[in-house]
This record gives structure tokens, C-alpha cells and sequence, in this order.
């Protein structure tokens, strides 16, 4: 089912790795609602997934670009203004690595060389992404930008590593640059902060099985997966949602506002 | 311009007045996305309106119900899917009124009988409305339920008086509500925390015109409007977005994590 | 241990029923801390209760009132004043009932005459009590007033009932009129969200040992006892914490913000 | 007045600049209450401040140490243990500085150098002095850490810059850490967001003044001072909240929970 929401609208869309990502998700609906966009990566990821058969399917170019690099960001969105005929309407920024949770550190032993890498690509990259857009004046009015992040930026999950503190950075920088972002272009940028989500990446976290079915017992509606994720994420591209901006976005079948559910406790109540 | 977003879906929408009413608003646009319904407010609010215009402009019927009214909440139910045959999708509940504001008694003076009316009727009718749809199993399953608040459930504005707390019941009543109706029926209830606006409800409140302009140049995107509701509010009760619940959406161009605009600063800058 | 934290501070004690009670264990802290109060309850609780051993034990006199009675509330404070011999710098309000919880009635299926007597007693009695507080003129500068809570009212605990939305009512009541009590008369407004709590009211609630067990192994520092709880509530009432105002404070071990802890996940890991 | 309550406590507090920083007002405040303590700056802070005196006066001694550095760290919790006499009880971090603001950069012009340099001083500090003392395991139990941090954090103020991503990177790094050292060493951690305060390092923000004034409008009970916040931190250091851990606690007069005040709307309603 479609609904042509997004004919005529233009993009970019960053992190789709293999078809269990979001963002790959996201490209297929978007293109199915009439969209045309071009995909990104950073060039180490291409060669592990298979967007080319992405970029197939959905008829749209990659551009290779590190989302670390100023430089590699310029050329991007020059490129696909160029390749798309004209300026922006949606970009989707669906990126996040921990060198530390990589390398097994734990939270309390971190190395700081490797928090370093995993902020910039995690977080300050999504800063990089919207300055480079806005230097280059390069989203239509009304355009809207969004960051996929997780509930870690809020309570604690002890397996989340310092990816809690890169996504409250990132959700930071959605606020900050959301205020400047409105006032002065009227582009709209929100974050999405998803149900755990067992996507390639995701799944190499420990203990990522017991924390997944945790939130599904949790959860009134279950855990939203990558298909309702890319849903979600049309309806904030789409010309109905204009006016929402600077927020945060909990998408998780009820999880953030469930202290606990009848499920859970009955496992602590013999 | 329309997508079909809520093709075969059925629904009631409480709170038509007139045209600045986002609840006429959203019929109009509900109307314009398939969407079919039926239309309800309390007598004496019939009375008052133009809700017989809207009606027949949305091939719609009107059932009258007191909100407050198990027995009218009963009958409306049951009309309803008789009249749209089957059961329904969406439902909006636009519905506040406060007795201290409407005789001018300031919070810190409350006459606890106009307290408990405006309770019943803003707050728990939330709670009766849904119980009355639950008991009677008049959701579809993925149906949507919404209801209209507004941020003084977080923070005071010192005009809202008791219908702050009146919100703060009524957001609380979304998220208990919809956790039995998502367990058990998979029902999503959210609210929308909707700007100011000049509803001719709104009008009346002390001090409302000045509240307008001061949040106009706090909110990035400025103010929502009523048909901006409309519009997310049509996403809301799509396919597009069955994994949000218990939620409290801020609508309101920004207003929300704005600490303070650069023109508002201006202010007390000399 | 104590500090003289509360050396000629007066004040009122609301809801001590024994000495599991909260407000009994705040009173004991209170006392050795330096401060004087006067204790009271509604008739029927204080039949219940031993809160004669507790006024003997600090030196307090016992004055009944019905939390919910405005005539009663202005007969405490009156007498309150005199016999304290001056205005008040710190009032505790533990007062929680819900008819339905009592009644066996779920959430789904209330009974709406139990929701309001509960709604009357557990959050309107706030704002009953701070505006006869305040009509008379009752507080001296910079007081300070305390209500308990529960984070059932940001999210859904299942066995919570409407005492979740009464819960919500009361945080608001604490913004709303901490607003108007903070500029007006100086006097700070707040509440605390404790952990579960094994006193004699909450041992009623069904799944209340399981969700205690639960509570204690998600909470990083353990559950906060009543105890605990005392000696916080005596940091607010002191005049170390004037700025403080308005705000919804948990005391909890840590829950609030620990979306899961490790000794959980284990639960679901098998 | 003083109340010992931190009687044979001992700790370590950064910050402290001249008579103006909250840290200085905090060491005078802990150290009327019994607190023994070293002072700790940066060596170039060290030049430009006055901390000598603070030190002649409270009987303390200074440890330089730049707060970025593992080494230097390292350094000063083993010396800081060594002159006290043993673990440590409670840490004060007051630490924040952006090199885009010094330097007249705009949000949407950040140099990125900048940036991390700011994001490693202000908020990555915070994880570095706590790992160090974990490592060291120089807390005692129950011990207390608090971070002061601002609203910038969940609302954007145009001028505060990065001000904003690095204080909510610092906040959930309180979460984070205090999730850890809870369960493992008891020891808590918050932080304090506090009112805009005119400190020497504050005053060098554009718009700073014009937003004190707006902000001291908005603020039930007005800005609370350096002062005010002295007092606040002595109660999160002392054994009456042990059960307080991972909130951001405000303290602000009421400022955050203030939608808008009858002051401020006046501004707007002619």
C-alpha cells in the first residue's frame, strides 16, 4: 500500500548497510511513496553490505561519502542536488559506532582515543551533515531532517556503552540545530528513537537477544521493527507533519512510558 | 492535496464547534482522506455551533452525546458503528472546559464543585470514552485514538488555571489506557500537545492574545495552526504509525525545547 | 545522627497511620532535626492507626481532618498556627486512596464514583490544603510544602489503577500552585517520587511484593526505604534548598533512570 | 549558620576560579559544614584566578590538574586521598569551557577542532575523573559526585552554543557512570542544573545579561545565585540523600517548569 506522500521529493539517505537496516527500510518505502534520493555510505561499510542492489531496486546513485569528513560532505551534497535537479526535502542520518563496545571495553574502562571516534562518527556527524547542508543552503523550505537514536540517551542500559552519551549528544544537536535550522530556513529536524532493533549492526552487541525480548514482553504493541520504522519515518518527510520539530520522537510500541508490564513482573513474583 | 491515507476507515470526532475548531479541521481533512465518520458534541455546544455545516459538507451524520454520560457515551458507540458499519479506526477527542476560568476564579481561589466539573468533563471523559469503546470491543485492531492537550501539563502558564491539571490527568489517562488497549486489542491512544490556538474556545482565556504572539516568537516554525493539526493528526490515525503509543506529541513549531529565541531575548536586552 | 536542620521551624504532618507509614518515619526526622509540627489524619485513619504513640513520642498534638473537608482544613491550620505559636515553614502531604484499587475494580472497568472520591482525596486534597494554606496566610516566607508521589504517573504500572492519573493530578497541582506560591508569598512547592514502599497502604496492592523485588533489582543504589525517604524530605523542608521549587524529585535508587538493569536482562537471557 | 553536616567528609572540588564561581561558594560552603577538601583547577585557570585565597581560607591545598588529562588525574586523586587522609567522600565538577564560543563562532559555523576540544573539557572530563576514581576505587561508599550542567541541555538558548550538546553528553554521562558505580560501589552521581549565574566565566556570553534579566522574570523565586547553589550541593553531599542518583536535578526557582509568567506575557500583550 502507498500513497504517493513523498512525489516529487528529494533526498539523501545515509546507512543503509543490508536489507535488515533501517535506513534500507526506509529507502524502499520512501522510494514507494515517490521520492527519489541519493544513497550514502562510508566507503568501508559498501564493501561489507550490498547496496548496490539497493540503489538498484529504488533506481538511485551512491555516493560514497565518510559522514566524519567535511570535505566528503561538501562533495556529496553537491553531487546529489546535481544528480537529483535541485535542493533537498529529506535527509535520513542513520548512523552509530562504538569503538569501545568494537573492542569490548567496558563503560568503566573506556579508552578515550576510541570515545573520541565513536563521538565524531556517532553523533558529531550529524552536525557535520546539517552544517554542510545549510553552508550549502541546500534543503527547500519546509524540508526535514531526521536521526534515528535510542532510549539510552535517557536511562541507562549497561550494554549500550558510551553509544548512550553519543545519542544524547545527537539528540542534543537535533534541538540545537533544529532552533537555527527553523528560524532561519524553516527545515524541520526531529530524531526517532526506535525500538531495540536486531539489525546487522545491532546484533553484535552482548546481551542483545535477553534485551530484545525484554522490551517485546514490555512493550503493549511489541517492539517496532525496521519496516514500521520506515513507515514512521515517511510520515515525517510528508507535508503533515510541518510543524513538528526540535523533538525527539519515541517509536517503540509503548516501552518508554511502560514502568512494567503484567509480563515482566510475573517473572519476580514467586 | 490528498493521499488516500485513511481510505475505509471509520471513526468518531468529538469537539466541532465551528471552523476554527481543530476538530473541524480535522473532519475536513479526514473527510478529504477517505476517511468516514461520525460527528459529536454536547447538546449545548451544538446549539452554539455550525456543526449541522460540517456534517453535511462530510456526508456525516451527528450524534449528541454528553462526554461526561456513560449512557450517552453507550449510545454514541453503538449508533456510530451502526451508522459506518463496522467498527472503527480512529477517534478524536477535542473536548476542555473549565468552570473557574469561565467565572473568573484565579487557581489559588477555586471553587472545588467547578473544579470537578471541568475534571469530569475535560479529563475523565477521556477515560469514559474509552472505556465505553473498550467494553463494547468497537475497535478495530491497529485503531488509533488521539486526544488534544496542551504543555501546561508540563509547565505553568499562569492563565490555564485548573485546565493544566486537567491535562496532566488527561495525558495520564492516554498512557494507562493505552497500555491495557495496546495489550489487549492492540489500540494505540496518544496525545497531541497542540501550540495555542485561536479556536473560539481559546479566545476566550485571559491574557490568550498575548500568549499567541509571545509563543509565535518563541516556536521556530511559529504556531502550529488548526489545520496543521489536522494534518498530523490524519498521520496519526494512519497505517503509517501503529507502533506509536503512550505517547504525548508536541506540536507547536518548536516552542517546546526552545529555552528562549534570540527575538524574545531582544526584549530584555536594553 | 542529626544537624538541628529544623531548629524553630513549624510545620503540619499529614498521613502518618504507623510506623511503616512515611509520614511516620518524616515525623520522627523532623523532630530530632529540630522542628515542631502538629500530626494529623482522617478520623477514620487515625482509628486504624497508632498515630498516638508517634504524637507522644514527639511532643505533637493530634488535630483530625478530612483531607478532602475545606472546613476541616481550616480548622487545622487555625489551630495549627496557634499552637505552634506562628506561621508554618514546612507542611507533608502523604495522603493516596483509590476506591476502585480497594473495590478490586480493574482499570478498564471503573466504577466512576470511586474515581472521583479517589481523584478527592488523593490529589484534590492538595490543593485544598495549600489554598487554605494560602487564604490564610499561613506560611512564612520561603516554607516549603512536600506532597509524596509515584512515578506511575510518567509510566504505566499496571496494578497502579487510577491512582497513576490521581498521581499525575498532584504533580501538576504541585507546578500550578508553585507557581503562584512562589511568586507571591516566596514559598516552594514540590513532590517526591519515592521508590515502592512496603507501607500498611501499599501492601494492599496486588503484584506489590513482585513489583517491590522487581523495583530492587532494577535500582542501582536498592529501593529507598521510608526511612530514607525521612531524611530527604527533611533537605527540603531545610533552608538549604530555597531555589528548589515546582519540581517532581524521584528518590528511587537510581529506577527513574535505568531502562535495565544487568541482574534483569538475565531474566529474559535464556 | 552551619549544621556539620559533612562532618569527616572529604573531597575533591574542581572549578573553583575566583570568589564569583559556584565552585568557590561550594568549597566555602563544605568547609563551614566540616568538609575537608583539595581545590583543583586547570594550570592556566590557576594563573588567571584567585584560588590561593580560597585555599589560605579553608585550610585546603591545591592540586593542579588539567581535567582532560588521564595522567594528571590520576595524579590528583592519589594526592587528594594522601593529604586527606584516606577515600573520598564527595567531588564537585564545575568545569566547562567552548572554544567556538570564545572564538565568535555561530552553531551553524562550528570548526570542528573547536568542537572537540570544547566537547573533551566540558564533558568528557566528567567521564575522566570518575574512571579514574573508580580505577583508584578511591570513593568510599555511599560518596556523592555531582557535575553542574544547565537547561541548555534539554532546550536551546541560542547564544549558549555547544554549550548545550556537551552539557547533555555530560548529563548522560551521569547516568551512565551512576548506573555503574551504584551497583558496584554505592557511590552516587548527579547533576545540578542550575540558574544562569553571573560568574566570570558566564559573563563572557553574548546576550548573557539580557538573558538573566528574562530568566530572573520567568523564576517564581527569582535566579538562584552561586550562593544558593553552595547550599544545595551541601545537602546532595551529605548522608540524607543516598538514594538520590543518575537525576538532573534543577534548581532554578522554578524557572524550568515555568511555561511563562505573568511578567514576561506583559511584554507581549499590548
Amino acid at each position: 500500500m502507498s500513497y504517493n506522500l513523498l512525489k516529487g521529493k528529494r533526498g539523501i539517505i545515509f546507512g543503509a548497510l543490508d536489507e535488515n537496516s533501517i535506513a534500507w527500510k526506509t529507502a524502499e518505502r520512501v522510494h514507494a511513496e515517490g521520492g527519489t534520493f541519493v544513497l550514502t555510505n562510508a566507503p568501508i561499510a559498501m564493501r561489507m553490505g550490498q547496496i548496490d542492489a539497493l540503489a538498484k531496486k529504488t533506481g538511485s546513485e551512491i555516493i560514497p561519502a565518510d559522514a566524519t569528513s567535511e570535505e566528503d560532505l561538501a562533495n556529496l551534497v553537491e553531487k546529489a542536488t546535481e544528480i537529483l535537479g535541485g535542493k533537498l526535502d529529506f535527509v535520513l542520518h542513520s548512523i552509530g559506532m562504538s569503538v569501545n563496545v568494537r573492542k569490548g571495553r567496558k563503560y568503566t574502562d573506556e579508552k578515550y582515543d576510541f570515545t573520541a571516534k565513536g563521538w565524531d562518527v556517532s553523533a558529531l556527524s550529524f552536525h557535520k551533515v546539517m552544517q554542510t547542508l545549510y553552508k550549502a543552503d541546500a534543503m527547500n523550505e519546509w524540508g526535514s531532517i531526521v536521526a534515528l537514536t535510542y532510549m539510552a540517551a535517557q536511562r541507562t542500559f549497561p550494554d549500550y556503552n558510551d553509544m548512550a552519551d553519543n545519542k544524547a549528544y545527537l539528540e542534543s544537536v537535533a534541538r540545537s540545530f533544529g532552533y537555527f535550522y527553523g528560524k532561519e530556513k524553516k527545515v524541520r529536524v526531529n530524531t526517532i528513537s526506535q525500538s531495540p532493533t536486531p539489525t546487522t549492526a545491532g546484533q553484535g552487541v552482548k546481551g542483545f537477544d535477553g534485551f530484545i525480548s525484554y522490551a517485546e514482553k514490555m512493550s503493549p504493541l511489541g517492539n517496532a521493527t525496521a519496516q514500521d520504522c520506515a513507515d514512521y519515518t515517511v510520515t515525517l518527510f510528508s507535508d503533515l507533519t510541518k510543524k513538528v520539530t526540535m523533538q525527539n520522537l519515541f517509536h517503540d510500541g509503548g516501552f518508554s512510558n511502560t514502568g512494567v508490564s503484567q509480563e515482566v513482573i510475573e517473572y519476580f513474583s514467586k
